[in-house]
């Protein structure tokens, strides 16, 4: 029935699809030596000429203040990146969840500095199996309890486990400075299967202040009482050789914090709109420290209404709802909202030229972390060509 | 050296880790049989039974009114409740995206609507690829350009393509109703390679419309000139097999609608707080028909602060930005913020009791859809029990 439909068919349309036995491509590994302008979209992009240069410019302006370079996988939950961070000169990388740190550990990242904490017994036994196979993980506490919990497991899986201590530098996460830090150490210190390493303490509301000046007075001051809880655990005799923090919006300014070792970096690898704005040292209004290799494709798939709205395929499930929106590369003017799941909504503004449906734009997203959760694979990006397929082992990884 | 440190360790901690080769779960299908209190956090569950009472629920409020259920799978990504849907009573199901339909008709669901369009040479062929393993796939086409595309891939691929026409009810997809909708029909009827089935028509705008019968008075006031199109199409003798549209806000207004065949709800077999809070048919507070059967479970990892703060491990990697924010159960006094990517910052208000670090709490997610797309398995729990892991196979598949 079908077939003596089609015979019937005649050849009254085009021959665009001239070829019967053509495959459409489905592994993502069959997109390489492609242009980008043919991945099915949304697709996750990453711009390799500008993601190599964000890789060595952290390295380049720390050089020579003694401070080292730690990134946060969070951000891009890719050991291929993670391999990358290490050989351009990384003194290890960070992971935020327990997952995270197994994925890279697992898949040839050394050294890993776990700075959330593990609570449940579960976690902390997994933890701890995890130092067993993997010597350079290195275990954040921020409580008694948990210290004593993961001595215990230390102990039971016959290791001496690497930890530092999560300083409370914003009502979020880490032990309150002062007393209760101090304490915290030396109880850490002093049990037998653990091994106090320093400490760590992340400004985050300091990162997206705007405004280079503004950023730096305000991380120093919230940074102040953490440096003084420092000093007293100097002078009981503990171990300081790890003083961690900062991140993508404060990594120029340690200097000025003494006894600090490494910066936790995570976006500046990437970039996104959040960072974009914040101004740095060299320009107050884009922060242009780091360049903005992240991006989504999205097509164009509906513009019935073309002067006012052009509708793609990326929604909140291709873009997340942070905000500031995605820019769309080239057309300043459009104004991008995610806040459909599946779709793309572009209020038109300024357009440079018209736009049909069925062609791409490219964006750069609202948020770099939550964004890159959510796809598998980011695309390495070589001029327009697809150069490589990075998976992204660790998307979803968040217990 | 680590073993030396160890021998001197003594005995000072409590055997809380009495088993040395005690190994910590981490495949998901060991949790089977276990307490879902023990599941490693943010977990994502379903309770089976109140699933299974949502599940029949809506097959029992149509029974008689002649309109079928066409559950749309962009809500749950996940073939074995696809399974389960078509087990149900379902005359098919939805997918948004052309990934989506592929993982669904690969995994045992035979039959699919693709609601959302395909433009791009690659997505056509692919789609026309999927029609040739699969007869029960249906397209859906909203322009005249695509159409032809998909008439012209069809022949290349020897097959005769099933279509409906998208209509628009609000700017964002389908073809303007009138004219334009009525000439795209007969174009695709013409066409030898396609088949006209029908059309859609969803109603978005008005799914969270808070009261039942403000809700009804809206959805039949948006759906008027779909109906009225539909009457043209009628009478130019064109199969309207097909009328497919509503969701889970408007599901039991649709027989109001001269013609319409199916409803494509979503979220009705998870629920959620956009959902809780539009009220129903029988109290137009809150809506009961379907129960809250999705939640995540979070752990309290810090509680410096008891009486204003508690810090989970769920962010918005975990819960997504998506308002009203999630809501804790047992704790209607609790503000649940995700603004952090891995945190979730709950402001205490009423405690019914002191909370310690390490308690895990259960949240009704703020809307399922996304929240679903960050997991890659779903827990099936009854009771307290995890009795089944579900693959949730269509996640992150937004191409």
């Amino acid at each position: 029935m079908n077939r003596r439909h089609l015979l019937r068919s005649g050849a009254a349309f085009g021959a665009l699809f001239a070829v019967p036995t053509v495959r459409a491509v489905s592994r993502a590994e069959d997109w390489i030596g492609k242009s980008k302008w043919e991945l099915e979209t949304p697709a996750l992009c990453v711009d390799l000429d500008k993601l190599e240069r964000n890789l060595t410019a952290v390295h380049t302006r720390l050089k020579g203040t003694g401070i080292g370079v730690r990134p946060h996988v969070k951000t891009h939950k890719c050991p291929a990146l993670a391999r990358m961070q290490m050989k351009a000169g990384a003194v290890g990388v960070c992971a935020a969840k327990l997952s995270e740190a197994e994925t890279m550990l697992e898949n040839g990242v050394p050294e890993v500095l776990m700075t959330g904490v593990n609570v449940t017994r579960g976690k902390i036994l997994r933890a701890m199996e995890l130092r067993r196979k993997h010597p350079g993980f290195i275990q954040a506490v921020d409580n008694e309890v948990m210290a004593a919990d993961l001595q215990d497991a230390a102990r039971a899986l016959g290791v001496v486990a690497d930890v530092v201590v999560d300083m409370e530098v914003f009502k979020r996460s880490g032990v309150p400075v002062g007393m209760p830090a101090l304490r915290l150490a030396q109880q850490v210190d002093k049990s037998p299967n653990l091994k106090f390493r320093g400490i760590l303490a992340y400004d985050g509301p300091s990162q997206h202040i705007k405004g280079h000046a503004a950023r730096k007075a305000q991380t120093l001051q919230a940074l102040a009482p953490v440096v003084e809880t420092r000093e007293q655990m100097v002078a009981a005799g503990l171990n300081l050789e790890i003083f961690s923090g900062a991140g993508t919006g404060t990594y120029d300014m340690m200097d000025g914090v003494p006894g600090f070792t490494d910066v936790q970096v995570g976006s500046y690898l990437f970039m996104d709109c959040q960072y974009l704005e914040i101004g740095g040292a060299g320009n107050d209004l884009v922060y242009e420290d780091f360049a903005p290799s992240l991006t989504v494709l999205a097509t164009i798939i509906n513009a019935n209404h073309p002067s006012e709205t052009l509708v793609t395929d990326a929604g909140s499930k291709a873009l997340t709802l942070n905000q500031p929106p995605a820019r769309v590369i080239g057309e300043p003017g459009f104004e991008y909202s995610a806040r459909s799941d599946e779709y793309g909504m572009i209020t038109v503004g300024g357009a440079t030229r018209e736009y049909r449906v069925g062609e791409v734009l490219e964006v750069i997203v609202p948020h770099c972390d939550p964004v890159v959760n959510l796809y598998d694979v980011l695309f390495g990006i070589r001029g327009d060509k697809v150069e490589s397929v990075l998976p992204i082992l660790g998307r979803g990884k968040s217990q």
